[in-house]
């Protein structure tokens, strides 16, 4: 189906139709300039800031619903959006107007030996489903990276947000059409339901790609039952190793940094592994460390005989520990024999997001880093540096832990195709 | 499930058993430097040379029960192998030889304000499915690009050409063996029945992506079924479009030749769009070209009445036509208003493969370019130019008319995925 879909043609389920208006902004966005696109941008911000009454009076009453309904303070607290939130995320569009345009890049280019001129140049990638769980900021945040990258956004909140997006989008879609631009660039997923997901997970040939963002159960369904294309995100199970030639006092340091600097993300380490070498000498200086930081360590038989005497807790691991991404202040360790040994643990049980190696040896980072088969190998560093800011992305839709399209935090350019020109002078093929 | 799972947890089915093993055997691939591969490869092409009369002979067979179930003669030329066709094969492998490693290419790189050191480097994807049709050729073809950027392959030939790929692939293994490298980063995926494509379509976490190449309906069944990520290739229904401002004699020449210079592939063009102010000067000389060329058009009723006279064989189009690969010596042609029409037109019915326009204006060029949403649009030039060996891509694996991943032709770098290694001095995040 097209963009050109006439209205007799469009589809009965008001989500194709979303689908089917989104595929017409996106025609009308592609070939818009940088100037365009920043114009809304700022015209969105503008008017968050100027409507931010209306958007925090519409959040209070998903806020009183969640309260009703005894959700945890946790994610009450995700949801709510006070004038200073609404503030923070104004200004997280205005650094966006800010980032380079991906659309229009020559990503290669040369001239061809019959004489034809060869360009692939980025282009948008069309129409882009984000499905989200019940964070607002996700919903300002995703249109105007997508805005910015030429495409149309569909955006598909958890229920629980259902007032807070709608007023959000309410205000960026006046601010889009008053900047000129077709407000059917953001829309908001008709309906509540479960069956709304379903629908756009099967819009293939009207939704050109759909990026879930939240849990691992919610991320599962889609790349499951999505026949639209999917970039998985986001489940981290990620592993700091420290190796015989570390040194102890930065390995240390780095641990405590991956595992308990914020818990509740994606990029925290959730695995230690110790060459034995030096377990004798570390375990206790970094079980320590773990206790002053309030983490439980889940550890195998020998990192249990290191804890003797300790302030550290220490529980024994099970095999389904090496598995799991806790997102709290527990953390699995084990000594192994070998580097090679360490990579084989991460191979089998990393979901492939961030592993980090400890070491003073050249070779030891080296193998690690050919052999570690993940989104980011730090060497020497933490892994909460994976993230689209920190590598100054300036912003990211997401951190892509698959191989295909994108892998790692997602900036702009990761929310586009590209398109061949071939310019000729009445070239044909002999 | 990764590269390490013990044998005891190895699937029963033997088409799971066969990712596992490729799974290991792509682990071993992804650190080798050029040259292993290289040598690998060298030596595939020698013992393909060396044991051609054992493919041939396992080619007769298939060849013999292809013509006694009647197969159309143009396919059973597809299938034969004989001692040229192997030795070009074998050229092919060698030319492979000859292209750069994509593997350990630094795409970006940078040393962020903390004086992180960040590297973008190419990884292989890991394990790569093809699904594909009764081209022996493909089976090498694939094996040799695979090896060449570090992939193991899983090979899903038709039934029809089961004993030549049986042949092929155990030459191939024994080579890549002899030369060092594991035998199972290239195998035959087990079994001749539709459920080994069914367990290759499920394999996610196996298998990291499947390219299917072949017919439309093939396409359709695994970009629908498979949970394992697909790039989509091959269909095409290209247009060429005919500007007011075209040279109408360059307009012939890149008509016939998108047209018929060989009509079976997916980048010859399918339908011809003509501006209105040409009409009555251009399509008498393009129905009288195309008649030469033994084509028959479907035109529409503007087509219809200009053909009054002529040589042409002209049949009215029905609004079939318009979205129909013909792969034969048809063209369905219609004459429209405007440039917008045409490019209306274009996002309704093309396929998104390779659209051409024909003329002499700058701004129309330009508009075209930028409005037409297809992987290839080629300015005064040919529609068949869409090709990785025209393209200068030394090889291609198939032509991805999908926006994620790889889009139009994809040679050795679009059978990559990246990886970040991020390289401290201790940092840690504050």
């Amino acid at each position: 189906m097209s963009s050109d879909t006439p209205t007799s043609l469009l589809p009965e389920s008001p989500v194709l139709r979303a689908a089917v208006r989104a595929r017409e902004a996106a025609a009308a966005l592609a070939p818009l300039p940088r100037s365009a696109k920043d114009a809304a941008l700022l015209a969105i911000a503008d008017a968050l800031d100027a409507r931010t009454e209306e958007i925090v009076a519409a959040n209070a009453e998903d806020v009183a619903k969640a309260r009703a309904a005894g959700t945890a303070e946790g994610i009450v607290d995700r949801l709510t959006l006070t004038p200073e939130r609404v503030r923070a995320i104004a200004a997280d569009v205005r650094n966006v107007v800010g980032l380079p345009d991906p659309v229009g890049e020559v990503v290669r280019g040369s001239t061809l030996p019959n004489g034809i001129d060869l360009r692939q140049v980025r282009v948008p990638l069309g129409v882009v489903g984000i499905v989200y769980e019940a964070r607002p900021n996700v919903t300002v945040d995703a249109a105007a990276l997508c805005l910015k990258s030429g495409n149309a956004v569909l955006l598909r909140g958890s229920s629980s947000a259902y007032a807070s997006n709608t007023a959000l989008v309410r205000v960026v879609r006046d601010a889009v059409e008053g900047a000129g631009l077709p407000a059917d660039a953001v829309q908001l997923v008709p309906g509540e339901s479960r069956e709304s997901v379903r629908e756009l997970m099967r819009a293939r040939g009207l939704v050109d790609v759909l990026i879930p963002r939240g849990g691992a159960s919610l991320i599962r369904t889609v790349v499951e039952e999505s026949t639209v294309p999917v970039i998985e995100t986001g489940t981290g199970n990620c592993h700091v190793y420290v190796d015989a030639a570390a040194d102890l006092d930065t390995a240390v340091r780095i641990l405590v940094n991956s595992k308990a600097q914020r818990v509740s993300v994606c990029n925290a380490a959730e695995t230690l592994l110790v060459h034995r070498d030096v377990a004798d000498r570390f375990l206790p200086l970094a079980l320590d460390a773990l206790a002053e930081a309030g983490v439980t360590v889940h550890g195998d038989e020998r990192v249990l005989a290191a804890a003797g005497g300790g302030r550290a807790t220490v529980v024994p691991a099970t095999e389904e520990d090496w598995g799991t991404e806790y997102l709290s202040y527990d953390i699995a360790a084990a000594v192994v024999d070998s580097l090679d040994e360490a990579v084989r643990h991460i191979r089998r049980w990393s979901s492939g997001h961030t592993e980090a190696i400890v070491t003073g040896s050249q070779q030891a980072a080296r193998r690690f880093t050919q052999l570690v088969d993940s989104t980011t190998v730090a060497v020497n560093a933490s892994t909460r540096f994976t993230d689209g800011s920190q590598f100054g992305f300036g912003a990211e839709i997401g951190i892509s832990t698959q191989k295909l399209h994108a892998r790692g935090p997602m900036g702009l350019p990761e929310l586009t195709s590209t398109k061949y020109v071939v310019t000729g002078d009445g070239h044909i093929r002999g």
